[in-house]
């Protein structure tokens, strides 16, 4: 079996900044198998890169290492982890990117040192990358830092029940398609309340005509409100943060 | 030799939409090769990705397995389908993506099912990716589904031979680089028509000035007009099902 | 050890070109790993490309062919490369894009034929590909042509002393983070200026307050202009090819 290394940040291709990184990764892994996950997240959007590390690092077999690398804080003091969560291996910042591998029970979790003369500006090539390598060649995790104390977890905020029963949440992520994510987990029937527009719940987007609101239980199973064959964002106005409303259907 | 698998998708990378793809194919096929076309097709442009398609299918090793997910369907009752075609093999939607491997003549086609409880909005993941799995493993296609009938066939428009003997065709897509590729298969000089310009037709971009418009034929045999080190998609307004007349020249 | 080939293109991903050029590369060399560095380089931005292979190739393990093609002079009478250099061969345009390898002293450079009926828009299929297909299967870079005469080799402009000691230097490229890179070296301490505002060099971005302007050595060694937590080039106005002056802190 081949060590699978997988990248993800905001680095976008162009400037070579992700070259780099394959590079060193070609150099210190015999064999290695590396995988773009995206690089495509918006520049320091430490959000939006915590959902997509929640959507793909468990998809991976076990023994892949992943090195996410959305760091506004390089440079400053803010930590860089190793963690070690379900069979997989994370590196990237202290800032919660993380997250969904540190809320596992048993994630071990250390502190990576940072080299005298690494480069300020690029711990993605010069602490990330090594420790990835290091843990693909079946270095120990312990081996590579001390115990963190306390890294830094963010969650996805919870939906509140209110006084007349419904759910009260919020969209969480807008995807390429204009596609609103929401933190509502999916139920049969009912209705979303998204600023004043009420769309069903249906359990697919070809239930309603085309260029019709709904809203349909998602591949990560939470609730999205899309237009089909269109862009629900763009068309009612979505953005992350906004408030939506989820009523059961009387039955 | 490793299987390949290719995956081409308008999901983007940065909603890790493909790499939960990657993943499950990285745990289903052991020493597969994973390979990008792209993943940057305009959302829901069956057409863009059909022609994409085209280009590529045939260029990989035989045995390649291609994925094609453009899908604004998904979730309806339109089928997935298998495609067993000149070597190679193909899974994606029924809606006219893999139109080039079912114009061979001796293509197979099968219709997947889709298992109770797969997504209702990401078969990319749930179900196009578990069929390519198990062909990468070396299933046979007759034994993913039963055989398809009359799957979905879109064609590139045939130019028409207008009563003063020129050729009447189209833009059928416009790339990054502005360069309008038309549905005219290449000749030897001649002079092209498209709306109130004049484009000679000339062996490279190179044989008019830096600015001026200029018709070559393309790399894969149509004709297609550029401006020298410029754009001419935006400098002379061409897009996506313009009309354009070609005249041979006078000899 | 795996044959490893690495793709620099301004192609984007959704037109099939590069698809294209991994198929046959995949056709060409068996066991190949085919590694993107970037397909978004701006359309035709040769200067851009070449400070891209200058961050990337000499990361990669020895023996790595790099394929480089951004190539606006493409069907005229530009010369195609190969370059053996420090262990690595490129292949790519002579128009500078292939400049970093060809600034080693004991560079061997030769110029790649043409065979007829190639494509006279797409010499990243039918030339470069073939090229570096063959110079990965242990091919000499000797027997792919005849030595090239004076390629093209751009260099980055030097900074000039100013009669007050000052340095002054440029823009070199703005990154995907809105940062500026100069052709400034890294020194301890000092000021930038560009246009009208004053700059401190400081170690990290974090040294300064959020929103804030800030210069520091970036990781290749040259001083960038960032704002932290910010973008630079929008905020601040800075463009490629913008004058910016370093004087040195007094001590």
């Amino acid at each position: 079996m081949r060590p699978i290394i997988t990248l993800l940040t905001d680095f976008g291709t162009a400037d070579g900044y992700v070259g780099e990184m394959k590079g060193v990764l070609l150099s210190l892994v015999a064999n290695v198998e590396v995988v773009d996950i995206t690089h495509d997240i918006a520049a320091q959007d430490v959000h939006a890169a915590r959902l997509t590390v929640a959507r793909v690092w468990r998809r991976f077999p076990i023994g892949t290492v992943h090195v996410v690398v959305v760091d506004p804080g390089v440079g400053s003091n803010r930590a860089g982890l190793a963690v070690a969560s379900d069979g997989h291996a994370l590196v990237g910042p202290d800032n919660g990117v993380l997250s969904p591998a540190l809320l596992v029970s048993d994630a071990r979790v250390v502190e990576l040192p940072v080299a005298p003369g690494v480069s300020a500006t690029f711990h993605g090539r010069d602490v990330f990358v090594p420790a990835a390598a290091a843990l693909a060649n079946g270095e120990s995790i312990d081996a590579l830092g001390v115990q963190a104390r306390d890294p830094i977890i963010l969650r996805t905020p919870e939906p509140m029940r209110a006084a007349d029963g419904s759910l009260v949440g919020e969209v969480i992520h807008v995807d390429r398609f204009g596609n609103a994510v929401t933190n509502l987990m999916g139920l049969r029937g009912g209705t979303i309340e998204a600023g004043s527009t009420q769309i069903s719940l249906r359990r697919t987007y070809a239930e309603v005509a085309v260029g019709s609101a709904v809203a349909v239980v998602g591949s990560s199973g939470l609730i999205e409100i899309a237009v089909r064959d269109g862009n629900a964002a763009r068309t009612l106005g979505l953005v992350r943060g906004m408030r939506v409303v989820l009523r059961a259907s009387r039955s």
